[in-house]
């Protein structure tokens, strides 16, 4: 072990810290890089327009010859979404495990880059061997089937990531998270430990899966008489499963809608991650045959997605079902941060067709909670915390829970994005800055909408526009033609065409100005207009248009 | 009483049941009107660039002659907020209890209607007559002093409507909750009962405000090394004594920071509504003269509003307090459904800079649950149940547990704004559509900002605009300058260079083909620019930009 004293492991988080969504993290040691998971990210509120958030992945690029490969601890978006789009520029293999693998698979397929890429299952348990790393995979529970922690065994020392996760004794599919292997690595000295943040801030533990099965029992046996639809989240198999087993039990027959949900349910059936007893899945367009009282409805649309099936069941154009009144709707999800107020306009729409919608203990949290990561501190035992997977507030809150468990203040790092942390036995400190982040995607164009073209857009959106326009004659810069006013989004014209008067009055004002004061240059003539038209609309509105003099010359 | 026999009594939300906060409601019988409430909302998430929401009060316009006076439950501004501005049209006196009043003046001097407003104070247990109506007024418990409820005595029966309101046993303040009156007027006979439904979906009972100033009282005690910095509704006085108590229990001094929290405490103060010990209370100014364990501060900002005090210390452009290492921060509220993400936006804010941030157990509601809500049918047990305050999804459950009272189905309505509901002992049936809603306020603009404006906000904030001009020759149609294009929240222009030139010829070959095919019609060629261009982008960006043509003729 000599020859590596001088050695340090490097964790550098491209993405997921300031940006929820974005998990991506490059770990590197001598000639070798991994990257644990390639998330994407919705766009925030002020991001205007745009469609979805990738990391930036420059570093990669940079050390392209290093990168062995992607581990993905988990099939859910926010760590496997940005593949597609990485992939082109990161062309590097896949690990995950067997559903993981399968939901790629069907991601890549969608962007024709199936055949150029490499994929390899990796079972709970197993180790894979990329460069001067060995991962193992060990088996975890989550809200997504096949989820997994990763021990990153290194020459500089161990670091286990957790993944998404929580503790679940009774889960509804496979086996608990496996404690035991936590303790045995644990055991043997961890330098850090990566762990879940996002439910830190609550006390106690995180209920079992199972808990959301005996909710449907209780619901199909006091509803007896009417359809019921559930809505959840589209990857979350084991609650299907559940949905499915109550059906069953209660002498239902169960149509799946949505694209997403139809699209995983197929893979999870195809990979043996369903159960479904024969004759209960149906199509859509067997639902007439069957009366309501015999039918549950597994749809997408639980977070209020205006697109989604259960958003245009409750909005009355969805082309094959529409809620009746009686109907029973069950969200079996909670609103993720940001969505609360979709999600109600969902129920309130549900509500007035007459449908009796349900959601209290329809539905647990996939992550863990303090009592379970004080239980993997405890099993880990790690030299180093790194908070991962969460709001500053929520990373912030483990680091708390690590300190009351002993770990040294010096020893819990709050990183940030691009940090890059240099750690061995001795020593762990962020000796470098990497170029990393956000990069916003607007319909095919990849971070060609910046900082400017936001606040554009935000401006734009608060008080619109009012554009200028005027001919010249070259030269003498007399007014051939205009100066006529055109505006968007800033009132409506025809009830203020006293107020789009006055404004070209102010104009021709301004202009005659610049004319007496002999003032030639158009950059001026155009700031005198656009001062001068401001300011009147100010007085007039307190209100303030973008105003864009646009000048023409003959 | 016969002569009344066929008199009804006309009952009219003019807002507050699709928009949630124009509470505003009239009551009508023959030649009488009074109007209960007269909220603003906060704009939805789609109404761009407004800044305030009123209710429409065509109706009352239209009748001025009947309405005798604005009776108002109590201060919050989704009861009073539209006051300046309705009342400029429908100037009547409004009836109030004290600090109602004294809220509702602050309010009016700073609009300069003071002078021209008629206002009366009421008691609890008084009542007031107004054309055929007599009004009592009911004490209850609120998230704000001097709450009540309005018992409407008409000829044609007797209405109760609850206002917000809550049942607290053990109030900070005053009295609880008079809920023998309330069984004394049920016994004698209620026609209809017009209940706040905010909390309906909930079970149980509300805590009682007293529980609050216990969690303060064990913050207090657990931080006695740091500042305290507390963040709560500027208009919960209660919440606020008991913070005062706490400090001076504590031995700190208490500052108050932002505009609205200063107001009502100046307020509550002059009427009695607040008690504070003697040189507690200290200016900001002051504050450098104690050491942070002595210091308090009372500030706004708990809905994470982007330009209240709290939020501006946690970004660090507050002019007096920087948030340190250390300090306390309790958030003694909840997120108003929509603003989640903006409170955990400033969590975030002060966590980075080493606060510590506590929100458990800091905050209950001001309005009551299930129980409390059955509690109160129960006592008035009314003939008619009309759900008021809370969104559709809220008004509906408490239609459920009217039902689940023994309340006929079809005695329970669900009204929408404008539904003119006529009652009397034997019948209620909604008779009429009356103009009602919502209009917007945009700056000084009332009601010019409609959905064609807001639909071009939303267009231009998705994907910006183009604008394409061009100067034509007068008769030939010729093309004298241009076409230029111009874009603003579109890409970044200087790095799309050649996208911005492929465009423009784009719209020369699209004028080519005007000329070619000898079409000079002005909106002809502006269609067939429009078309062209936005194909050309829709393939190249998948993006659907605003385009504007302008041609100008000389």
């Amino acid at each position: 072990m000599k020859n590596f004293n001088n050695s340090k492991l490097k964790i550098i988080p491209l993405g997921g810290l300031e940006q929820i969504g974005l998990n991506i993290t490059a770990f590197e040691f001598e000639d070798s890089i991994i990257v644990v998971d390639c998330g994407l990210a919705f766009p925030e509120d002020d991001m205007l327009g745009i469609d979805l958030v990738i990391p930036d992945v420059t570093y990669l690029k940079n050390n392209i010859e290093k990168v062995k490969g992607f581990v993905i601890t988990h099939g859910h978006e926010d760590h496997i979404g940005a593949l597609p789009y990485i992939l082109r520029d990161i062309n590097v293999p896949i690990y995950a495990t067997k559903l993981t693998v399968g939901i790629i698979e069907r991601k890549l397929k969608e962007h024709n880059l199936l055949k150029n890429t490499k994929r390899k299952v990796v079972k709970h348990g197993q180790s894979i061997n990329l460069g001067s790393f060995r991962i193992e995979f060990i088996k975890t529970n989550h809200s997504i089937a096949d989820a997994s922690a990763l021990a990153i065994y290194s020459p500089a020392g161990t670091v286990i990531h957790t993944g998404d996760f929580k503790v679940d004794y009774t889960p509804v599919f496979g086996d608990a998270i496996d404690l035991q292997r936590f303790g045995e690595i644990g055991k043997k000295g961890v330098l850090a430990l990566m762990c879940d943040s996002t439910n830190a801030e609550r006390r106690g533990f995180t209920m079992s899966e199972r808990t959301v099965g005996k909710t449907f029992d209780n619901i199909f046996s006091e509803h007896r008489n009417t359809r019921i639809i559930i809505a959840t989240f589209a990857s979350n198999v084991d609650r299907v499963q559940q949905i499915i087993n109550s059906a069953y039990k209660y002498g239902r027959k169960v149509v799946v809608e949505g694209r997403s949900m139809v699209n995983i349910i197929s893979t999870a059936l195809e990979l043996g991650y369903l159960n479904i007893p024969e004759n209960t899945l149906i199509e859509i367009e067997q639902m007439k045959n069957y009366p309501d009282e015999q039918m549950v409805l597994i749809t997408t649309g639980s977070q209020g997605e205006s697109m989604a099936a259960l958003s245009r069941m409750a909005s009355d154009v969805h082309r094959k079902v529409s809620i009746k009144p009686g109907d029973t709707v069950i969200f079996s999800s909670n609103p993720i941060p940001g969505n609360e107020k979709a999600v109600s306009k969902v129920i309130n729409e549900l509500s007035m067709k007459g449908a009796d919608v349900i959601f209290q203990d329809a539905h647990v949290s996939g992550h863990a909670c303090q009592e379970e990561i004080k239980l993997i501190y405890s099993l880990v035992r790690p030299k180093y915390a790194l908070p991962v997977h969460g709001e500053y507030r929520h990373r912030k809150a483990q680091a708390g829970i690590a300190e009351s468990l002993g770990i040294p203040k010096d020893h819990i790092f709050m990183m940030h994005s691009g940090d890059v942390l240099e750690l061995c036995n001795d020593s762990a400190e962020i000796v470098d800055q990497v170029q990393a982040g956000a990069i916003l995607v607007d319909g095919l164009g990849v971070g060609d909408v910046g900082n400017i073209v936001l606040r554009d857009r935000q401006h734009l959106a608060e008080d619109g526009i009012l554009i200028v326009v005027l001919t010249l004659e070259k030269y003498t810069n007399q007014v051939l033609a205009g100066p006529d006013i055109v505006s968007r989004g800033f009132v409506y014209v025809r009830e203020s065409e006293s107020l789009m008067d006055e404004a070209k009055h102010v104009v021709e004002h301004a202009l005659d100005e610049c004319m007496d004061r002999r003032i030639s240059d158009w950059g001026k003539i155009k700031n005198i207009i656009k001062d001068s038209l401001s300011d009147f609309l100010w007085k007039k509105t307190k209100r303030n248009p973008m105003i864009l003099p646009i000048i023409m010359e003959v």
